[in-house]
Order: structure tokens, then C-alpha cells, then sequence
């Protein structure tokens, strides 16, 4: 018994909570909050929190509500929301019915239920990288194991050779894992691509977890392949699916699990019994921003299409820095010319400021905000000189944003260079 | 290569999966749907969704809300609610800053957080049983594993002795999880019982994690001791809580997990930023809550007292039927004559069903659905005559439900000894 008692006055914290990365994205939010209470104003070109209204449809849905008791919906989402959902989904030729869909807590939840549902402690998954940092964080609560194919911005993040793939699966690998069109690079998968992938999940007889909550964001023309489209793969997919970013809608956290696989399924919803309920609020706005007009989702893509444009352009224009073109999505990954991105992102926030007679009456400056790319790199030496960019600012504080960082670039490598930093 | 190729056609579900536990509550489910399919209206005793309407104050800040963006939250959860938590919990004595507090999506979530964050796989939490069934899944999800120590009808549920604790504390023991005032079994703890845990607590050096989200609701005068009451213990102490039962809000997902240990607080604080933010809608609704008059609580409270002496007094009428007299939450553990009362409610929803000249018009008969004991417990030979029973159903329909549960019990009694079930 004495040895129980050794650790007294130090509790325990899991290994796993050890091991949770901090939110890449989210780092630098002190630094931001230091600036502000300094009067400066901030450009988040860091986030991907649309800004973008969300459908009128919804908001009156929401006023509209006229419930007195706020009760528990069934663990697996209104029916009426998922007879929406299904509809939805034939307009993209994917055809699942109102029982293979799962009403989750954003897609975050959808993700972890995958995980948790189809994975044991040290399987493996493949995911191209960068990725979206939070797969990380919830493939460490299912104690799973994530293993990067690194694409590259000098290829346009490309998919990878099918030989980079099988060179890393194993044993234990179970499940790809792919974000299509991708946070962070807005990159979309051909169908090319997208038959190597099938080959892959074919052959080894493994899970493809497919993200697609960027559906609606493609600029190029380029066909939109579901991993649900794909052939003899039928039991293997399962849909990530999310409204957030679609009708800039968040904050509802209303997302969705699909799948065919009705195995996988039985074990999710025990998954969801145990939490109860999606947010009942959240499914009745979901379910109405289904019905807004195809006039709002033009007004959404447009704007982002020119947005898209405005960073892109602007982006390639200042001396040293570097974007591919992104197809989907409202991100790109741009190359910078600095040594190490996060002591620059950080420097931003911390040491310049810039004033002009464009700067707003009242404020003390402006700077800028972006994600260090490293943090969506497992390999800490990937993606040192690049960022994240979000174009979730209206086109107007896009250009000032991209002004300021033309100056920020130029002021930081004079000093840097004269080693003053 | 080919010892990979080996699983086709055969994808993994994962263990704990398989071993997460299906809702007792939800299992009766499927005979229900088909009885109301049958045209019969089942009365239910079985489910604790609050059935009494949300205070008017949030349905109010509902119709309110006046955004035309619906976009994420705080990962901690919105200050101003954080704050108006804080303010909460002074009522009640307990001291809590809106640092030490953390938004989550519902009490399920608390939970789940608290212990991914404090528990490794194989580490043991020691519960007293009957115990809500969700706390198993929780534990299934995290690798725990819950022990029991059974608290019994007869003895009214009180805590067990200090010895029956110190049985199963060994290396890999972590925590003590309570549920005060109880669900199931409506049991408080009172002060000797809280420092029984607390000396537990603080010998073994173990968390506490206390779920407490039925305070509001007790109804013998007793004295609420809240965990976070003890001294001494604090870095150990865990709070789970929630808005649902105490605002009728079940359906808004909000909750929370409070706890003065900061380095537990800021693990917990990753896996709340890896799911971005609690839901917005529901927080400005329970921060709405807060701010409603005291009138609103005294009226709930006092139906639910009423409910209480009307199920309580009718159960105990019944021939062979016994249940202690429960001081808080809004349910009780019944005993009744029957040898498998999972067989017993089955049958009331897929034999039985009763007409007389107070069955509603248009209706093709009545019965009751209760909650088997035994989902409630570890061991499954404990609780096999025994039921929950909720009261969440207005007087009128509490009394007409436990007319029937007498009918019920005659019939199948009668049944069973002639040998015809």
C-alpha cells in the first residue's frame, strides 16, 4: 500500500494529454491579444473563420424558433435534417440515404468518432501533409498513430507517388486519410489522384477517412471527386462532412458522419448515445441553410473567387514570396523569404507596427496575422518558411493585409540581417 | 506484404468499440416505436429529459439573438457566460474564478475531457453503483476501466464503507467518481459520506471527479455538499456540470468542467481547441438562464417535489413494489416483484397494453416504459428486480402510469406463474 502512496501531491496527467499538440493556429493568440490591448489593429490572415453572413434562410429559421422546452434530439440527428443532408448530397451525384448519415458536433466530432470507432491504440494512418493540425490531436485521444507522405509546395502539393505510400504501410496501417479540397493547401485531387488512393485502400484493405467540408469552394472547373464516388470501395469510406464552412456557420457545430458501411455505423451511434445529442439549435439552422437559394451559395463563391485572386496575385507579387495556386478551399500555403516563419509570425505581432494615412482614425497601427506552416508538418523541419493564409477578409483589408506584409518582409530581413532581431 | 493483404474484405472495428455499451435507457427503444406504431400511447417513466419548459428569460434571449454571422466561439467558452458561471456557483459556496472554468458541450463532454486528460489506458476509476451507464462509455473511450463498489436498495443506496473503497484501490487507481445528488438512485451524500471520499481522496492522492449537475434539486433540506466544499482537496477535484436538467435545456449542449488544478485545466484546454468551440447558441441561451428569477427555480422546484411525493408514495402502494425515499435528482430505484424486470419492461412494451374508459380517445391502448436497474450496474446479476423511474411527466400522467405499473405487474405475475409468458 506504501507504494500507492508515493505520488502523493502529484496527480497524474495522461500521457495522451501530454502528447496533444497545441493548436498550431491558436499559438500565437497571445501575442495577438498583447497587440490589441496595445490599440493596434490586427489582419487574421491566420483563421478559417468565414466572415461571410450566414443564409438569410437560417437566421429566420433561428428568430422563428418557437419551442419552450429545449430538449434532447435523437443521438443520431433529427431525421428531417438527414433527409436534408441526403438531398443535398445527390446534387454532388453521392448517393446516401437519411440511415447512413450521422449528425455530429462539427465535423471535429465525426473525426474523433471515426477514429475512435475503427481504430486501436498504435494503428496507423497515412495523411498527406500539411494537414489539417487538429487530425493529429484527435488521432492522439483514439491513441492512434499518424504517418505523413509529404507534399510540397515546389510540386503544387501534388499527391505523392503511390511507392511513398507503400513504403509506409505496415501492419498496423489501417486507414488513409485525405481533405479534399485541403486545408491547409486548397489543394483538390484529380481523378487520377483520387483512382490511386481507391488502388491503395483496395489493395491493403484499409479505411479512407475522406474530409470534404470545402466541397462547395472550387475556383478551377475542376470536377469535384467524392472518395463516395469511387468504385469497390463502397465499405471502406467514410465521409467527413461539415455545414461550418459552407453557410459560415461555425459556431452551430452541425456536422455529419456517412457512411455505407452499416457495421461501422451500429459502433458510432454507441459513440453518440453516450454524448446524447447533436446541439438541437444548431440541426433546426443546419436543416433551413439547406433550403437557401442558389443566389446565396453564388454570392458565397464569388466573392471568394475574387478574394482567392486579390491574395494569389498580391501574394506572387511581393519580392521572394511564393504560392502555387490553390483550386478549393479558402487557404493557400505561401513560401516566404524568412528563415523560420513562426519567429517572423511572431515578430509581426510583437515588434511591428505600421502607421500610414490609410491606418484608421483611433488605432495605433496595424500588423498582420498568419499560421506558421510548421505546425501543419509532422516533420518539424517541413514547412519552416511558409504560411498559412486564409482570404476570409474582404477584399479591401486583403490588400492592406498584403501591403503590410510586403513592408513587415522588408523591415524584418533588414534587421535580421544587420542581426539586430 | 501478403501478411497485410490477409484482412480483405474484413475492416477492423475497433476494440473499444465493441466494448463500448449500448444504452440501457435507449435499448427498449425499437419495442417502443413499434407499440406507438400499434397505436398505443406509452407513458414514460424511463428517460430524464425535463418535460417542464425552459425559463422564459432564455427562450427570450433566444428570439433575440441578432447575428447575420454564426461563427466559433472561444474554445474555453464565451467569458461573459464563464463569469456568470462563476456568480452561479457563489450561491452555492463555491468558489470559482471564470478562469477555472471551461465551457464544454454538455456534461458528456466534461466528462470524456476530464478523464482523456487525467487517466491512461488500463487506469481505474472506482464508481459507486448503480451508476449513470454513459460513465462506462466514457471510461471505454478513454482506455479506463471503471470499478464498482454496489450500493443496495436496502440499505437506500448510502455510500459504502471506507474497507469496501480500499478493497480496490491499488497502482493503478486515479480516481473517485460521484454523483451528487445521484442518477439513478436520487441518493445525496451527506457530510460524514463527503469526508469518507475526501480522507479517500487525500491518502491515495486520486481525482475526484464529481458530477453534481442535479444540485438544484433536493428536496429534504439535507445540506448540499459540493465537492469543491472540501478542503484540502482541491487541486483534486474535478466539477462536472451542466445546464440541462436544472433549465429544462437537455437540447443546447452546454456544460461544464471547473477544477482549481491548473495543469489539468490546461490539457483540458487542448482537447477543447482541437474541437474549436462549445456552441454558440447554446451559450448565450444558458448565460440567458442564469439571469432568470428566483420564481422560476422555486416553481420547478416545486413541482418536481410534488412529482416526487406522488411517484414515491404511489410506488410504495403498490403490492410488492418498494423504493426508498430518493432526496434529490429527479428519478429513484424501484424493486419490483418481478424475477427480471428487463424481461418485465420488454413485455409492457410488446404484450401488455390496457383500455378503460380514461384511455384517450382515439388511442389503442396504454402502457408504461421504465429503465431496466441492471444497465445501471457492472455486476449483472445485481439489480435484475429493480427499474428507474424518471419524473419528468406531470401528475396526472405520473398517477395514470403507476395505475398501469400495478395492472402490469398483476397480469405478468399472473402470467408468468401460469407459465404462459
Amino acid at each position: 500500500m506504501d507504494s500507492i502512496l508515493k505520488n502523493i501531491n502529484n496527480l497524474q496527467i495522461s500521457q495522451r494529454g501530454l502528447e496533444m499538440p497545441s493548436s498550431p493556429i491558436r499559438k500565437l493568440a497571445p501575442l495577438a491579444y498583447a497587440a490589441e490591448d496595445r490599440g493596434i489593429k490586427i489582419y487574421r490572415l491566420n483563421i478559417g473563420q468565414p466572415d461571410l453572413p450566414s443564409p438569410p434562410t437560417a437566421i429566420e429559421a433561428l428568430k422563428h424558433i418557437d419551442r419552450t422546452t429545449l430538449e434532447y434530439s435523437p443521438s443520431q440527428g433529427f431525421l428531417s435534417l438527414r433527409k436534408k443532408l441526403s438531398g443535398y448530397y445527390k446534387r454532388f451525384n453521392i448517393d446516401l440515404t437519411p440511415e447512413e448519415i450521422i449528425v455530429t458536433n462539427g465535423g471535429s466530432e465525426a473525426v474523433l468518432f471515426a477514429f475512435l470507432s475503427c481504430l486501436n491504440p498504435g494503428d496507423e494512418i497515412i495523411v498527406p501533409e500539411p494537414a489539417y493540425a487538429n487530425y493529429m490531436a484527435f488521432a492522439v485521444s483514439a491513441g492512434a498513430v499518424i504517418r505523413t507522405v509529404t507534399t510540397t509546395i515546389d510540386e503544387g502539393f501534388c499527391l505523392p507517388k503511390v511507392e511513398r505510400f507503400e513504403e509506409l504501410i505496415n501492419e498496423r496501417t489501417r486507414a488513409i486519410l485525405i481533405c479534399n479540397p485541403n486545408n491547409p493547401t486548397g489543394y483538390l485531387y484529380n481523378q487520377k489522384e483520387m483512382n490511386q488512393i481507391r488502388d491503395l485502400v483496395l489493395k491493403y484493405n484499409l479505411y479512407l477517412f475522406s474530409d470534404e467540408v470545402y466541397r462547395e469552394f472550387i475556383y478551377t472547373g475542376s470536377p469535384y471527386i467524392s472518395a463516395m464516388h469511387l468504385e469497390g470501395i463502397e465499405q471502406n469510406v467514410i465521409l467527413i462532412d461539415s455545414v461550418s464552412k459552407r453557410y459560415s456557420e461555425c459556431g452551430i457545430r452541425i456536422g455529419a458522419l456517412a457512411t455505407k458501411n452499416a457495421e461501422v455505423r451500429k459502433i458510432v451511434m454507441k459513440f453518440c448515445q453516450a454524448r446524447l445529442s447533436p446541439p438541437l439549435i444548431g440541426q433546426i439552422i443546419a436543416e433551413a441553410s439547406i433550403d437557401e437559394t442558389e443566389e446565396y451559395a453564388r454570392e458565397v463563391y464569388d466573392e471568394y473567387m475574387e478574394r482567392r485572386k486579390c491574395l494569389i496575385d498580391g501574394v506572387n507579387k511581393i519580392p521572394g514570396c511564393y504560392t502555387p495556386i490553390p483550386m478549393g478551399a479558402f487557404y493557400t500555403v505561401a513560401k516566404l523569404p524568412v528563415d523560420d516563419s513562426e519567429k517572423f509570425c511572431s515578430w509581426c505581432l510583437s515588434d511591428f507596427v505600421w502607421r500610414d494615412e490609410l491606418t484608421p482614425y483611433g488605432s495605433e497601427g496595424e500588423t498582420i496575422m498568419m499560421a506558421p506552416a510548421a505546425g501543419f508538418y509532422t516533420n518539424t523541419n517541413l514547412g519552416r518558411n511558409e504560411v498559412r493564409l486564409a482570404y476570409v477578409l474582404n477584399k479591401k483589408d486583403l490588400k492592406r493585409a498584403l501591403y503590410l506584409l510586403e513592408i513587415a518582409l522588408e523591415k524584418y530581413n533588414h534587421i535580421d540581417k544587420s542581426g539586430n532581431l
